[in-house]
């Protein structure tokens, strides 16, 4: 395989990233029928990896689903709860908002753990909410892609365990997946969701879920079945199932391209050039790297300042303030006019106050491509450009 | 771009389809920001364009979402549709009884105008049926890829017209757009929904939809919003409108690399080397080629003779009966063998019966392939190889 791809702008913003050449290739693939011999292992592999990368056991059942990452909340909130239920949503910006939402569109109803911009509930406050009533569930936004505030996922679930341990974890991990430290069995979560753009360095199309026994047994006891067709793990647990024993089954055709492209990423991310570990170790450097460079020009982080100091900052971006007077198009534009594009804010209540860098997967992994070196120098220049002295 | 894909068997099956190295190319677009100025207008053009591949006016709402062709049946059900609604199903096949299957799951009432396999409800059959009860709406499925009969949808529309004109026409197209003739306006169709991996000739992972002024009606003036979150049109009506537009939305990430391989393969239906009306002459050539082939081989079509004579058989596949005595593991994997993959039977009263061939999109529209003769070719052989003499 020679295939490289097109020069293009560097593309560090938190989700979709860059994709390497070899994942694009494998989604280049030629046509294959979704019952094929051939593909039947590839897609058996891919769900016996998504297990592997969040350190999941061989219980908990991994599905992967043509969709985004928004409709894990739907699949969640569909199957695994019912109506009128009370779910305890932590809250930590846009993205831990956007799950309420979700659960409420079906009738969950839903208690915030509230947060200011860049800060997350304390593990007082969530035992707290936890004693004062009994909740079906609580969602976790690992990283908020809004803010850049990383939750501390094993510190909540023994909070769980302690005061509620009937209580289900719902973890949304779409920006942590491979970027941030994540023990499925260890910290005891039930519902993990995530996409394939961000950390797992595929493109975006693929909604992905890994969910425990538990999980399963509330699915098959609901009283009712859930209100859906095309999002009921009645119908997608067999095939997955079926592809994962070595044999085809069909509910809807599955995105094979995708497959095959997210087969070659979960092979690079579990057995190299670097482990996985090696691959969170790279990811924090290179975010210290960052967040450093960040601070010494005088910028201010999402986060707040106490959580920065205590792991409350996601390793895979970084969210920063503009300067005083700055706006998105006084400085994103000279970023990009050097060949690296950053995001725009999100937050409804500041998105026109920050911006956005992605530092995760090809991006830190491989070194030799200095893309953390050309975005530190393409914003260093630009904010030169846009009048900013530190 | 000399990009070229790697060698393999043929996928002549009833889709995942053939895919050209260009759409391929596409697929393998470096990462881009589904944001970005460049990506909008590539966004924008796909939908323009979905509008003019089914012959819809500037009124209709093109919609593009990641997912399979199956979710096209919950996006109907949700949005259109309410619980406790009474449905007119014309049944073709697994997939008429599946978007039944699928209105049930949302508590949409559904009566059938049933069919044996490979036959189709007669017009007088579907104005009775209108007569006997007001109906909020009739589904259609165009091409039923289980049975390969082609619906008269143009008929149906006049029927429902003539006798209950409030009735809305839903139209699954998952196996027709640009294999079959489809005049979205002219036909009165009011929620038309298809998938991106078989006429339109790209990997699978794209759910698409094209829906008329009235289905929008329908949808804003339900009693109850659409107990869904990712498959609100309320999210996604104003998304496909801004990138039509020329600005960027967020709702849930688009499937990027797949909208740019859509955008790739819906310039050349549209803008040639072949016109979409001489595409659909190719098909048809292709279609006739097929049939007559397998009838010299003495063998049986799934579709109703009459119906063969009638324009009653799809266009884009062909769905053949094997010899009396012969299975798919007797056949097969001979076909395999010489290259070419077929589709096993899937229809649930006969599935071991019969097996389906695919001829559509690139296969059918670049003779210099000779996709057909090969596939005709790798048949005949492996039909002698079996045993089986004509």
């Amino acid at each position: 395989m020679t295939f490289q791809q097109a020069p293009h702008k560097l593309l560090m913003i938190p989700g979709p990233i860059e994709v390497a050449d070899d994942v694009l290739y494998a989604n280049a693939h030629p046509a294959m029928a979704h019952v094929a011999p051939q593909f039947v292992p590839v897609f058996g592999e891919v769900l016996t990896n998504l297990r592997k990368v969040v350190n999941a056991s061989k219980d908990a059942q991994p599905l992967a689903i043509a969709g985004s990452g928004t409709m894990g909340w739907d699949m969640t909130a569909l199957n695994v709860l019912q109506p009128g239920e009370e779910v305890l949503v932590l809250q930590t910006g846009y993205f831990s908002d956007g799950f309420a939402d979700a659960l409420n569109a079906y009738g969950v109803k839903t208690t915030k753990v509230e947060a200011p911009v860049g800060k997350r509930p304390t593990i007082d406050e969530i035992k707290s909410a936890l004693k004062q009533k009994k909740y079906r569930a609580v969602t976790i936004t690992h990283v908020d892609t809004s803010t850049g505030v990383l939750s501390d996922v094993k510190a909540i679930g023994e909070a769980v365990r302690e005061v509620s341990p009937e209580t289900l974890v719902l973890l949304d991990a779409v920006c942590s997946v491979a970027s941030e430290q994540l023990r499925f069995d260890e910290w005891g979560v039930d519902v993990l969701l995530t996409a394939s753009q961000k950390g797992l360095g595929c493109p975006p199309g693929m909604s992905l879920m890994v969910v425990s026994p538990r999980a399963i047994k509330a699915f098959e006891s609901r009283s009712a079945p859930p209100a859906t067709y095309y999002l009921s793990w009645k119908h997608w647990i067999p095939v997955m199932k079926a592809y994962e024993s070595g044999s085809p089954a069909y509910f809807g055709t599955p995105p094979t391209n995708l497959i095959y492209a997210l087969n070659q990423s979960l092979k690079t991310i579990l057995e190299g050039p670097v482990s996985l570990e090696q691959r969170l170790q790279k990811t924090k450097e290179a975010s210290d790297k960052v967040k450093k460079f960040v601070n010494d020009l005088g910028l201010k982080q999402l986060v707040a300042e106490d959580l920065q100091q205590s792991n409350g900052a996601a390793n895979g971006m970084t969210a920063v303030r503009f300067p005083p007077g700055m706006k998105a198009p006084d400085l994103l534009p000279k970023v990009a006019a050097r060949g690296v594009v950053f995001g725009g804010g999100i937050h409804k209540e500041c998105k026109d106050e920050y911006f956005r860098i992605g530092h995760m997967g090809v991006s830190v992994v491989d070194s030799s491509r200095n893309d953390i070196d050309k975005l530190l120098s393409a914003l260093k220049e630009a904010l030169a450009e846009a009048g900013y002295k530190p």
